[in-house]
């Protein structure tokens, strides 16, 4: 029996977690991240002082520590670190290895939650899985036959980027028109300001549209639309078997994934769909991290 | 020493050619597919009297075949074949596996052509290959580590079907504003006759363009930033290490690499570009298939 662990390094909090092999639970930690204090005080002390209390870790096949942001898998660094300042080639991996003597593997938080759900998750069982988060911003994962693929500097799955309308809403670091300018859960925020002042946010606007508000239906049927495209989109792509979509928009998939599914069977060119199926796993992140040295 | 065939069974010719494993073409057969009579006497006819030809088949280690169209890899047929009537789950594999009694492997043309570029042409050497061909048509492949990934359905790599622009150019069997119905060979011919006439084509455009004629100019650069955002939609979703483009409109790559290049680097969120290659084998498709039986 082989056991793992996962460390997910958020901007809020950090959870270290023990896993055996059959994805069973068998300790877990969570403290809060304090990002701002600088990466070396938050390996000391939280991290280390985590790990520390892992039972038996010498007797562990490794740990894989996933991190908000783009990773470079090869070298095993943060590629740019804009939710965890300090962090860009920050040499985290090496220091975790030297200190605990096991394997350690980085990788983007959306990516192992993409990698969670494909063995453990909605995708178990697919051999293409894509998994995106609909949430504050817009992420994805492609996970094939069990193995992430990352990209060249850990830019895979920054779909956020695509552009689904022409001349669309401008957004930091972002194409004008991206999805994430226009759909993701802060753009919906943004729309519902602009029509019901500045107490309102994307959970006000659907509801809302729940209760047949004309503007806020039009609001989400347009975010559908745009996903749909999206989903059309990757499917030209890569043809997954599964599209896996979790994050805080999803959770009203029962109102707008049917707009969402017309227009991706609308713009995608195929003779199967793909299927579409919610996330299942309540917190992914850790789990996925530990997967990343299981060698599956 | 192991050798290979592949079979390249395109729409107008079927070429048969044996290689070793260094890729050093043996011996190599061309003829005309006549197409429109129907699979059985193209099989029996052409593919085995083809294939009865090469030398010790025997010793053989399989027999990869490329096909125009999307390929259910898995159950080795074609998903469709509009440019191979009568080809659409057709045993081809099951045909020519029964008759020489080896391995047989069934793959979409453009997706071995990525192969054979991505193994012993302008991809050699590197980990994620996307391959384009800007021909007629557009289309793509994506070869991780020397495997392509061709999608549940085949329908990997359909990338023509993308749409770069809103309310764009319809197109047969796709989207409206899809890239190939705005900026494939086709489409630059259909532009260029409306300004010059029945008899002005792709090729013709071109030379208009390299003469300083505006209008020609204004379609040319219009086609480029098509294409950049169109390698930066692929690169949020993959981040390959290289593009490798072939087909017909790249020979003009000297002219309008400079402004699409611009354009995908405009439309790209990462730290490190692709490099873009254009693509250096003569005849990919029978090398590619060739590599299917491979195992590399």
């Amino acid at each position: 029996m082989g056991y793992y662990i996962g460390v997910d390094l958020g901007g809020t909090n950090v959870r270290v977690a023990k896993f055996d092999e059959n994805y069973n639970l068998l300790q877990e930690f969570i403290e809060e991240s304090h990002g701002s204090s600088g990466p070396r005080e938050l390996v000391r002390d939280t991290i280390f002082s985590m790990l520390d209390r892992v039972e038996n870790i010498e007797n562990c096949k490794g740990i894989g520590v996933a991190i908000p942001g783009p990773v470079d898998v090869k070298r095993r660094v943060m590629s740019i670190a804009n939710n965890l300042p300090g962090f860009e080639n920050y040499p985290l991996a090496s220091m975790i290895e030297e200190k605990y003597k096991l394997p350690v593997m980085l990788e983007n938080d959306a990516n192992v939650a993409g990698l969670a759900e494909a063995l453990n998750g909605a995708g178990k069982g697919k051999d293409i899985v894509y998994y995106i988060t609909h949430s504050t911003g817009i992420g994805g994962a492609l996970i094939v036959n069990g193995k992430i693929i990352s990209g060249q500097m850990g830019f895979a799955g920054e779909i956020g980027n695509i552009i689904v309308k022409d001349n669309g809403q401008e957004g930091r670091y972002l194409n004008p028109g991206a999805i994430e300018a226009e759909s993701s859960g802060s753009a919906l925020t943004r729309k519902a300001k602009i029509i019901y002042g500045d107490n309102a946010d994307s959970k006000y606007l659907f509801e809302m549209a729940r209760n047949n508000d004309p503007k806020a239906i039009a609001l989400i049927d347009d975010m559908a639309n745009d996903m749909g495209r999206l989903l059309a989109t990757i499917g030209q792509i890569i043809d997954p078997d599964i599209f896996v979509i979790g994050g805080g928009v999803s959770n009203n998939s029962d109102y707008y994934w049917p707009q969402m599914i017309e227009a991706y069977h609308k713009y995608f060119n195929g003779i199967k769909y793909a299927e579409i199926k919610k996330a299942e796993l309540k917190e992914p992140g850790v789990l996925g991290a530990a997967l990343l040295v299981k060698g599956v």
